[in-house]
C-alpha cells in the first residue's frame, strides 16, 4: 500500500486528503517511480475542483510530473527507452497520478536525471512545462533564430521556462508580461528583453513601441478572455497566436477582419489531451535538444517554492492568487 | 481618352456612371490591356459603397480581373513574364482599374490564353478565384489528396471554382453549403460529394455525419459571424478555417478550449492587400499547376451571366442578392 492525495469533496468545495491505496502496476511499456519531488500545475487545481473533464483512461489521482527512482520496470520499458534501468533517478511527463508516493509512468516520457547538474527538485518542475514549450513554441509557433515572442505570464512556471528556452533559440525579443514589478524584474532577470507590468500599462502599446511597430511573431498565450483580440493587435503579418489556457475567461469576441488583415493565426493546444505518440515525439526531440542543454547546468527551471505533500492545500492556495515566481513543487 | 466606370455619390448611396479619363500609361514592368471582360466581385461593390478601405497606391477604379488584349508593354515587362507579347490575349490579376476600357497590369500578373479551350468570357473569370483558392486552400490550407474540405458559398464563383481545383487534387468528400436546392445540385453537378442546403439542414450535423464524425481537415468560409465557432465545431483534429469574407458579420465569438481541444486552427486573408511578391509567387505556381489543365479544357469557371458594362449597377445587384450561380462578368 502507499499513500496519496486523494480528492475530497465537501459539499461545495474539493480538498485533498491523505489516503492509502495500492501501488499501482507497470504496464510493459510503464515504470514504476517511487516520487520524490511532483510538480504543481494550475490542471491540478482545474481537476481537483471538477473543471478540467479528464478522459476515462486518466488517473483519478492528480499530478502530471514527478522526480523520483524507477523501481521496477515492465517487460517492454526497455525496449521504448533503452536509457532506462532500476534504480536510476528520473524525471516524467504522467497523464496523472503523481500525488502519490507511487507511480507508473510511460517508459518513452522518463528522463534520466544527472543529479550533478540538476537536483531531484528542479526534475520534478522539467517536463510539464518542457513538453508544453516544445509542442506550442517549437512545433506549433515554429519558433527559431530570431523569431519575436511575447509571453503572457511571464513568471509563471511555464512562463520562466519559455523565457529560457527562448533564449537558448536566441528568439529576438522575448516580451513577456507579468502582474507587478517584482515579477516584472524576475523575468527581465532570467533572460527577457522587456517586461510589461499590464497593471500599469497597455501591453499593446508597449509591444508595439518595443518592436518598431512590427509586432511579434509569436503570442504565447494562457490568459484568454479579452486578451485575444489584444494579442492580434500585438502579431505581425503572418504571427501566430498560441494559447494555451484562459485564466481570465473561455469565450473571446473576435473581429474576422482582423484577422484576414495580418493573415493572423489563431490556434492553441491542450498537452494533456495531445495524442501519446506526440508526447514520445516531442520526448525525443527534448532529449537530443534540450537534455544537452540541462546536462551542462544550462538549463534550469526557477523554483518558487517547496511544499511537503501534507501542506498541498497551502502551495494549491499559493499558485491560486498568483503569489508565485517559477514552480512549486510537493515533496513527498 | 477612354471610357471607364466611375464611383457617383448621389447622398447616401453610390452607383456607377460612364465617364471618360486618360488611358492610363504603363510602368516599365507592367503591360496595357485593352479590356474584353471584367470578373465581377463582392470587393467591387465593398469598394463602390466605400467599406473597402483601399489603399493609398490603389486604383480608385473597380475591378481586380479583366481579359483582353496586350495593346502596349513596359520596358521591363517582357523581363518579368517572357511569355506575353503584344497583341497577346490575356487575362490578368489587378489590384484595381478593370472597370474601364484600358486597365494597366503587373506583367507577373498575366496569363496567356488559348482561346480554342477559354473563351475571352470565361478568361475574365479565373484571375480572382484562382490567386484566392491557391493562396487559401494550397499555401495556408496544405489541401492535398484525401484533405476533407468544407466550402461555405459553394455556389459563388470562388465557391465554384475551389469545387474544382479540390476535385483535381483529389480532395475527399468536397462538401458545400449553399442557399437552395437548385444551387445545391449546381454544385453536385461540378463535382460536389455533398452539398447542404443551410437554410434548411444544420451544416455541422451533415457534415459530421458525412465524414463518420471526424470532421474535415479544411473549412473555406465567407460568411462569417456565428459560423466561425460552427466550423470549429465542424473540424477534424488540428483541421483549419480559412476565412476570406464575412457576409454575415465581421464579430464572432469563440470559445478558446475548443480551439484548444481540437488545436483548431483560424486564420484567413485578403488577397487584395497581400504582397505583390508573393502573388507573383502565386502566378508562377497557377502557370504551373493549373494552366496545363486549362490548356486541355479541362478546368473552366462556372459563367453565372454576362452584362453589357452600361448595366453594371444590374450585374451588382444580381450579386447582392446571391441570384447568381458562379461568375458575373462586365463586357467592354
Amino acid at each position: 500500500m502507499m499513500r496519496f492525495l486523494e480528492i475530497f469533496s465537501n459539499g461545495d468545495s474539493q480538498s485533498l486528503r491523505i489516503s492509502q491505496k495500492e501501488i499501482p502496476k507497470p504496464n510493459d511499456d510503464d515504470v514504476l517511480i517511487k516520487v520524490e519531488y511532483v510538480g504543481v500545475n494550475r490542471i491540478d487545481i482545474l481537476q481537483k475542483k471538477g473543471l478540467y473533464n479528464s478522459e476515462k483512461e486518466d488517473n483519478d489521482v492528480l499530478g502530471v510530473e514527478v522526480s523520483g527512482t524507477i523501481v521496477n520496470m515492465g517487460s517492454k520499458a526497455y525496449l521504448y527507452n533503452p536509457t532506462l534501468k532500476e534504480g536510476m533517478k528520473v524525471c516524467a511527463l504522467l497523464s496523472g497520478g503523481g500525488y502519490a508516493e507511487y507511480v507508473t509512468a510511460n517508459s518513452s516520457l522518463c528522463f534520466k536525471i544527472e543529479e550533478n547538474f540538476l537536483t531531484m527538485e528542479e526534475a520534478a518542475c522539467m517536463p510539464e512545462a518542457l513538453f508544453t514549450i516544445w509542442k506550442n513554441l517549437i512545433m506549433i509557433g515554429d519558433m527559431s533564430l530570431g523569431s519575436s515572442i511575447l509571453i503572457h505570464g511571464g513568471s509563471s512556471g511555464i512562463g520562466t521556462m519559455a523565457i529560457k528556452v527562448a533564449n537558448l533559440f536566441n528568439a529576438k525579443p522575448i516580451i513577456v508580461t507579468a502582474g507587478n514589478d517584482k515579477k516584472c524584474s524576475a523575468c527581465i532577470g532570467i533572460g527577457a528583453d522587456y517586461a510589461i507590468n499590464y497593471k500599469k500599462e497597455d501591453f499593446v502599446k508597449k509591444v508595439m513601441e518595443m518592436t518598431n511597430g512590427e509586432g511579434v511573431d509569436i503570442v504565447l498565450d494562457m490568459v484568454g478572455g479579452e486578451y485575444l483580440r489584444k494579442n492580434i493587435s500585438c502579431l505581425k503579418y503572418k504571427g501566430k497566436i498560441i494559447n494555451i489556457a484562459f485564466l481570465d475567461g473561455a469565450k473571446s469576441e473576435i473581429v474576422i477582419p482582423e484577422i484576414m488583415k495580418k493573415e493572423a493565426i489563431i490556434t492553441g493546444s491542450y498537452l494533456k489531451s495531445s495524442p501519446i505518440d506526440e508526447k514520445c515525439s516531442i520526448a525525443c526531440d527534448l532529449r537530443s535538444k534540450l537534455w544537452p542543454f540541462i546536462n551542462k547546468g544550462l538549463l534550469k527551471p526557477v523554483i518558487d517554492s517547496v511544499y511537503d505533500f501534507e501542506k498541498v492545500e497551502q502551495a494549491h492556495e499559493r499558485m491560486e492568487n498568483s503569489m508565485h515566481i517559477g514552480k512549486i513543487v510537493l515533496s513527498f
